[in-house]
């Protein structure tokens, strides 16, 4: 099913690894390293993290994909009485097969503007429920889920994320958020949030690795440690620990070395910012703005057949106009050419 | 904590891969491939293992590590109401920090001989819930769960396959198979059980990559279609699901090419027995027989702390009578200068 | 905080049991019962609601409450990919502390209409599931979850129940109905679908006792034999099984004797329609139509003061326009005099 | 499958409550109650609870039966990578139908000894565990489960209670006691383990009200408040929660009235022990010292055939020598003239 001719726009995860991590997992492929993340790799890696995120007290934990380390995460945080609140467009809401209910969780679904929650509307929630008098028969809101960029590639400003903590704080609630595609966010123009600032005001948060150049692995981060008694304990239990944690420990130690994730971030962010604007020159609706690595674009039918014989998109949803909403998604591997090509395509 | 003076006999998974494994994703690591396992090289690896187990029809499903393959695999084979049998020392009953348990699932308990289970104490055991008055109250033994090579790295014969089968149809209950160091047993001297057998025998089992020469990957057989519907999504929904399925598929395809994984059985195997030897030409007790590639041997204190100064063990228990049981694992890291320097330790 | 001196519309289970189960428990409480169920009361009881449902081979099961009745089968009727369809207002959606999650399930919700599902919405959500290229990494709809009467008070017609069944069937849906209040929707001047008919269109529901003249106990009726394999085994298993199952047992033997289920729901029905004119009568807006057990109605702040000091109600929300809902019920338990009283206060 | 006929010693919970619970149910049975235990009844309940417990700021929480009681309270009080310890003859290790595991914990099991834990095994296993390498992939344990009486019928004593204690306050454990049939232990001739003493020493117990004298109904003390926070929710949760709360409170506010809750042990016990002593004068084994209300002892094939006939008893167990091993319980439901009829029959 691999599609070697058409432009490879359909999603981030694609292609293997920044070359880069390639061959740092060769130069140590040798090594006696010990197992489950306590190798000297791994070890760097979390170094490196606290540092970037100016956080040296935090605790890192390697896990292996994005919904792994929502539920294991999210699980951790949450006292059994407690669900998560999320957009309804959220990733725990919808793609995550149920992976937050099978830990026991309700997951409370609030509206959403360009993917993102409001602090408003968290903070009606849990105020609504302060005030049930039937609440001690209700799912208790617990912890705030949003992803940076969203699930449609836009951003919250630090401002919002400021007012999301707030509302977390008025209602003694967690702050979690799902970096999967936290590279591209870094690297926008438009960002004001720094990985220091998601240590400052998040609880707890992960750092994407597979849609962000590596072959897999996110890191989970703690700013305040003890966040989570047993970390290591519950990860092995949900099957989520891996036993060759250099696998993980080196990819992150190579993203966090000599700027790499910054890099990868930047030149993809660049590339998208071009697809949105050949889109938009040729006329075709953006969904959302264009802010990180992806672009939702409506196309009317005969667009939506002509480019899909020579461009690899992923199907979006049906509009109710008639149109269809693809996405393109650029990553470390994108090259200019394919963008180039894209981009007179559009023009034509 | 990395190890680098040592002899590196800890563990068999201290490395990272096979340097063929390692080629092979260098190579293919600019393909845009499709993702959770879609693509051609997954597609290739699920065919070679279907010949190897002469299984045309059989599923294959790649997963991460074992205790994950374990949990998602035994939850997806039992009904709500069913227990999984195991010995006392099976990796589910004591290693798995719960996670059978995490599925809602009790773990049933059965002595072990050298870490096997015998069928006449399974047949036993689902007999005696079959005539209990109480049994609705209880748990029903649903599931034989055996590891092959068990955790002490000794070997069900074919004829004791044979008999837990035996045992399972009689009491319509499922076997399943944890292969996490199976390259070992393929090709062990005394081992007459193909993949063929575990196909045939077995309701499900697993191929173990991480410990057989992967960075990581355990190859989940259903060797009949349709065993557990929707796998798939019960993978996503613990999150176990590779977003970038490829490169677990790359890696079977390349144990599963030119004979490669029993390659990497039989050089540990032999390395192993050459240790074995030698730790019993020095008088030192072997706890069981070794037959794979692990080596358990109980040491008095002044071996075990004389060995401890230049070899890498794993230490195992402390023995009644004052000695300590350690083990050492050979892999296909293991290089025959190092087992040479072992040896000659140990004639001195 | 009984409150002795107020007219008792607060619920419809403040009171003990219907005096003729009072009787029968204590004409019944030295003899030697089986246990768990087993009994010659609960075997005569389900007898008589295999009778009065038109279903001979019925499987019928008595739990204790309405929330445990609720997830002990719809998880027994889920498979562990799928999740519950249901109205946002439904009471698995919103008033039981998350235990559909608790089981590992995910509740699906839709909008409603006077608390009602509509077939419509649920065929839309279940093809736009399979329509869904990602359907596999999504929560399968695998059953639809309605109450008759609803969470309102409002009933389905039978034909909005065999629309229902039509998307069920059309989906590969299992229908599941609570009927905590089931009396009151049987006994309605508006119904139309009897016991019979939920037996026909229903994959499992519920008749509830507690709210409708029992101390507790709620009968599960699996229509169809063998719907749920090994249920009493799994009741066991979530803690559900009265050891003394005749207490449930008698009560539903009377419950269906003499007619007497029918009687207690039209008694209250009938005195709920008093109510509701009244409320009419005096200018006081009904948030949904009054068609069984329950009145909802909308108080200015000088009525709801008013009232309060001489009425036991129900707070139900704070409407946008100032105004405060409330809720009244009646039941086997409620005295004309006081319904007399309450029509009496409002028409000053 | 009453049985009339016989001699109704099969066991405790074949009749239905105690007169006096009866008669108080139908005096409060028009009261207008608020509901899930906030009634008047259930806080008098409450209240007699704390002073016989000598525990005034004890939370008490009535739930239905004893699995439930186990589950929810095991649940609430273990960490998610915590296991409950427990006897191998304990209820929560055989007849539970895994409700523990349901809610994703261990039963690690221990020996027996006349079905009691000894401190001393408690203490090595906790150790072993602090001191195994692999802890961390490994249960913890984090709590002792324990009967009193056991499922043998037998006693702990203050001085076996206290060890207990001791060892799981230097491993940080909980400690838990299951009191289905505690009124019998508390009027044992040979007990020395007061309410007083159980609230000093456990961190949570539950008085057992099915079993000894009631309907149905436990109460679940937590002698230290705040012990389980939100526990309400957790009830609720796992759908234990009784709508009309007033039902189990009128039977404990009775119980604990006038003391009938000794006064039905005295009985009970009294009786069995008329009856132990007329199996040993006709030679029958004992199978485990008679303490409370329940005797078990070895039949031969005639004897149990013959007795059979007449005396409706609980088989038990096949045993080895070809015997049978019987169970028999009494209880406030229990007249002397039946226990007269059977150590009349036993004479001859």
């Amino acid at each position: 099913m691999t599609t070697e001719k058409r432009l490879p726009f359909a999603s981030d995860y694609q292609q293997g690894a920044h070359p880069r991590i390639l061959e740092r997992l060769a130069a140590a492929n040798m090594e006696a390293n010990a197992g489950y993340g306590m190798d000297a790799h791994s070890e760097h890696a979390r170094k490196f993290i606290c540092d970037v995120c100016s956080a040296p007290q935090a605790e890192v934990h390697f896990l292996v994909g994005g919904t792994q380390a929502n539920a294991v995460t999210i699980d951790a945080l949450l006292a059994p009485w407690q669900g998560v609140v999320a957009a309804s467009s959220g990733h725990v809401s919808v793609h995550e097969a149920g992976a937050i209910e099978a830990c026991g969780h309700k997951v409370i679904q609030l509206p959403e503007t360009d993917g993102k929650l409001g602090a408003a509307d968290v903070d009606a929630l849990a105020t609504s429920w302060e005030q049930d008098e039937n609440r001690d028969h209700m799912v208790m809101p617990g912890l705030v889920y949003i992803s940076q960029p969203t699930e449609y590639g836009t951003l919250y400003s630090l401002r919002e994320l400021i007012a999301l903590r707030a509302a977390c704080d008025k209602h003694d609630m967690r702050l979690y958020v799902d970096g999967a595609r936290l590279a591209y966010a870094l690297a926008a123009p438009a960002n004001d949030v720094t990985l220091a600032d998601l240590a400052r005001l998040a609880d707890a948060f992960y750092i994407g690795g597979t849609k962000c150049g590596a072959l897999l692995g996110e890191a989970v981060v703690f700013p305040k440690p003890e966040t989570c008694p047993h970390f290591f304990t519950l990860v092995k239990r949900r099957g989520a620990l891996l036993a060759k944690g250099m696998v993980a420990g080196i990819q992150f130690e190579t993203l966090f070395s000599d700027g790499l994730y910054q890099q990868i971030g930047q030149r993809a962010v660049e590339q998208a910012r071009r697809i949105a604007r050949a889109f938009d020159d040729a006329g075709c609706e953006l969904m959302y703005p264009q802010q990180t690595n992806q672009v939702f674009v409506a196309l009317d039918e005969k667009q939506y057949v002509h480019l899909s014989e020579r461009v690899e998109m992923s199907f979006w949803e049906h509009l109710a106009d008639g149109r269809t909403a693809v996405r393109l998604a650029t990553s470390w591997a994108t090259i200019d050419e394919d963008v180039d090509e894209l981009v007179a395509l559009l023009r034509d």
